[in-house]
Order: C-alpha cells, then structure tokens, then sequence
C-alpha cells in the first residue's frame, strides 16, 4: 500500500469522474438516437467541457491537449454503453456515487488551478463550480435540451458550498490535504443529500408561457 | 457635482445596463420554470457573456473576473425578478431603455478595447457587436430558444450602425467623447426606433420546413 | 499558368469551401424564417466557427480577424441566396461538392496549424476535426436544431479518417505537399461515398423517450 500515493488516488478518482460524466452524456445522447461519433462526442463534451471553458478564461492550454488520458477514458465509456446497453440503467446509483465524485473532485481541481494563478477566493468559486457543473450544460445544449441543473435538484450549488468550505479552511489556515477532503466531501455531502431528498431551489414565478419579451 | 466625473458616469451606465441585461435572461429563464440558480446563471451569461466571448477573441481575461461587480449586479436582477414578480411586466419600458442604454455602451466599451489592441475599425465593429449582443443568443441557447436577435427587430444591427458613426467620427478627428457620445446616441436611436415602429430586416425566403439539408 | 501558385490554388478552394459552409448556414437559417442579419451570422459561424475554437484552444487569435475575406465571402453567399432563393436547391449537388472540397481542406489546415505549434498528432487530429465539422454544430445549435453531424451520414469522421492518413504520410517521410493532398482526399472520397450510398454508423440503442436521467 505504500506506493499508492496521494496522486495516484488523484488519478485514479479523475478516471472515476471522467468515466461517470462521460456515461451521462452518452446515455443522453443515444435516448436522442444519436450514431456513435455523436454519442462520443456528447461524452467527452459532457468530461471535459467544463475544465475546457474554465482553462481558456484562465488564459491556459486546455488540460486534455496535454494527456490522452481523458478521451481514451470517454472511449471505454462509450464501450461500456454499446456492451452493457439497457443494463446501464441498473447501474444507475454506482454512476450516481462515481458522477458525485467527479463533481467533487473536479471543483476542488479547478479551484486549485484558479487560485495557483493568482486569482481570488471568489473566481476560484467559480471556476470550480465551471469545471464541475458546465460540461453538463454544453451536453443539454448538444442534445438541444433545456439544461438540466438550471431546473433540477441541486447539482451546480453544491460545487459552490465546497468552493466556501474550501475558503473557510484556508482562512483557518488549515493544512491543504485536509482543506481539500473537506471541500470536496462537502460537495459530496449536499448533492447525494440533494438527490436523496430531492432538495431543489425553490422555481422563478414565471410569467406564464411568455417566451419572448416584447418591449 | 464637480466631482461625479466621466469615470463614475460610466460605472453608472455599466451598472444599468448589466442590470437590465440580467433583468431580460432572469425574465425568460422564469419562463422556462427555471429554478434560482438556473435563472441567475443565466441572467450573468446574457450580462456578461457578449464580453467574455470579446475578450476570449482578444487573447484577454475576461472582464468579470477582475471586478464582483458585475457578478453582484446581476444577483440585485435576481432579487428585483423575485421581489417584484409578475410586477416586472409593468416596468417594461423602463427596462427597454435600460436594456437599450446597456446595449450602446456596451458597443463602444468593446469597440475601444479591441481598438486599444490595435486591431482595425472592421474587427472592433464585429467585437462592439459581439459584446453588445452575443449575451442575449447566449441567453436563448441556454432557454433553448431560436435565438430573438436572429429574427425580431432590429438589434444587433443598431450595434453595427453605432459601429460605423464611431469609425466615421475617427475619420473626421473628432474628439473621443464626442465619438463615444455620437457612437453610443446612434446605438440607442436606432435600437429605439426599432423596437417603436417594429422595424426588421427582410427575412429570408425559406425552403419551407425544410431543416435539414439533403445532399 | 506559372504565375497560378500553389498558395493561389490553396486560397481558391478556401474560397470555395467558406461560401459552401456559408451557403449551408444561410439555407438552414431561411428554414427558420431568420432574417438577413441573423441569416449572415449563422452563414459566419458555419464558415468561420470550427476554426476560431481551434484557434482558441490553441491560444491563438482567430484566423478571420488578421483578414477580412472569410467574412465577406460569407457576404456574398448570403447575396446568393437572396438573389437566387430557392433555385439554390437545384445547386445542391454543386454545393455537396464544394462543401465537401471545404471540409478537406479545412481539416488539412487545421491539422497543420496544430502541428507547428507542436503539438502532438493526435491533438492536430481533434484540431483538424473541429476546424471542419464543429462550424455545422454551431450553426444547428443556433437554429435550435440537434446537431446533424451527430445524427446522419458520416461527416466528422471523414476528417478523422484523413488525419489518420496524415500521420501515416508523416511517419512514411512523404512529402509534404502529396502528404496534403493524400490526406484531403481522403476526407474527400469518405465524405462523397457516406454521402453516395447514405453510410452512416450505428444508432446508439437508445433508453426509450428517457431525456432526462433520474438518479
């Protein structure tokens, strides 16, 4: 056991994650009967977007161009969707437990990266909640679906509590390790609480089947 | 008086137009039944999201993330939609003028940035444009919705018209605040008398209800 | 004949391939009933999108803001379409050619913009991909439509297919001139024969009308 180092478990949680939001958007994708290039792409848009769009804000090179890693592991997922088929709705709560986890430990990455820039607490935050919450979002908008975490449980919200519980600890000057289990395990916590419960934002009172403004 | 200079005049105009920028997504996404968060993220994207995709363009940070403010405005958007309700339909043209005033300087505020980089009067109309209009298609995929812009009255194309009197006005060596005042009034104008005399564009004669294209 | 270079002959078909992109937007966006502007700016982002997200992940200025031509050879595709309305369905055979001529020769430039910023083959692939076939997602999203190249014939693959060629060219010390062109051809002969006799890949199995995942 004493090879199996901190990064190491890093890695092995990323392909974890990875593996999770890839297996969502290619469910998605095949329930619009999309061919297997559209599946792929969807699973890694749906991986990897949201670090995507948090790295070019951040002026960096987009993490996946450096290591293979990601796509080959939207591959597998893509694999494991053709093989398993219909079964992968049984499976639902081990990817719901895998999904959570990537959320988690994405949050936690993409604020780290953030603040090693030298940007504030509060674009940390965002940028965390980007790495984990916006790849679904370009998934909804591929299979030209309203996006899902603007209306369901809470998803996006929790990967804001771990951003704040994150900041909390480094006020209290915690030590890193620590103040990274704490911060992701909150985001852990809210969103298998919110999925649990069916917690949700209460909904905007809408003006009735208005869909266009006219000024 | 003597001291409300320029500067803080156009930190007003900036705050009124992020703030009715956010007031138009937060209105449809309540439409949608979004939920609060959903109805903020996308009251921030219409605000912000034409900057962002400028300063992407330009190879710079995205504006929003050197300054909460505009972050900050857009949740005062969010509380004002809550508190007010279907009450907001009553302060329609109040928030067309708002709206109307974000659009122009926003226009100017993209043009001079992409111009300052150097680039020609040709990019920075393009970049005014985007900046002044790119939030609202950002809104409606997000909504998903055809985006407004594409087929109502005349928007965008007001920032283009602002865009050429700027250009127009360099020409002449005419003073910058005047440039940016006639820039700007001619945005606002032409926005205005769109929306009151229901001017649009011709639209295009389709291949009726054909959507996809058979090769 | 002497004077036709081979940098002349490359600008031709660049020509080409931006107005039949262009084209391709423009017809999609008349379906939608958009007018003229929002015609011009879906015809735009078909012809120029893929290339400007290759060119901001690579941490470049987009192509079309050093030179004006891509914007005003999509100008002329919208004039086109005015002009000649809905005769343009009788030109779609000439218009499969010329898109599938911009598709190649996108691909191939892409890949090599990637390459000499040295990355490696695999990343110029993607690039190569997106710089053909992502200006077609964006023009679907913008007309509310789930992407076609996700759904029908084989079309982004075929760029994959001819970067492959491209990296065996490279590794086979080919030179560099036949080396394009084996590869854009085989984009080519993918896309006309997927086109010919209607190849498509297979259908994901779908999870029967489930849109939305409940955990």
């Amino acid at each position: 056991m004493s090879n199996f180092t901190m990064p190491a478990f890093v890695q092995v949680l990323e392909f974890i994650g990875t593996f999770a939001f890839a297996i969502s958007g290619i469910r998605l994708a095949s329930a619009k009967r999309f061919d297997w290039f559209g599946a792929y792409v969807v699973g890694v848009a749906t991986a990897i977007g949201g670090g995507t769009i948090r790295d070019l804000m951040l002026g960096k090179t987009p993490f996946w161009m450096t290591d293979p890693i990601f796509l080959i592991c939207s591959a597998l997922a893509l694999l494991w969707v053709i093989v398993f088929g219909k079964m992968v709705i049984r499976q639902q709560s081990t990817f719901f437990i895998f999904d959570s986890i990537g959320l988690a430990l994405f949050t936690v990455v993409g604020m780290e990266k953030t603040l090693s820039l030298g940007f504030p607490l509060w674009v940390a935050i965002i940028m965390g909640t980007i790495t984990g919450a916006a790849g679904g979002v370009i998934r909804d908008v591929f299979i030209n679906e309203v996006p899902l975490i603007f209306r369901k449980e809470i998803y996006a919200l929790a990967c804001v509590v771990g951003g704040l519980f994150y900041g909390l600890c480094e006020w209290l000057n915690i030590d890193l390790i620590v103040t990274e289990l704490i911060s992701g395990t909150s985001v852990l916590v809210v969103r298998i609480l919110a999925a649990k419960y069916h917690l949700s934002l209460p909904v905007l009172k809408g003006e009735d089947g208005k869909c266009e403004q006219d000024y």
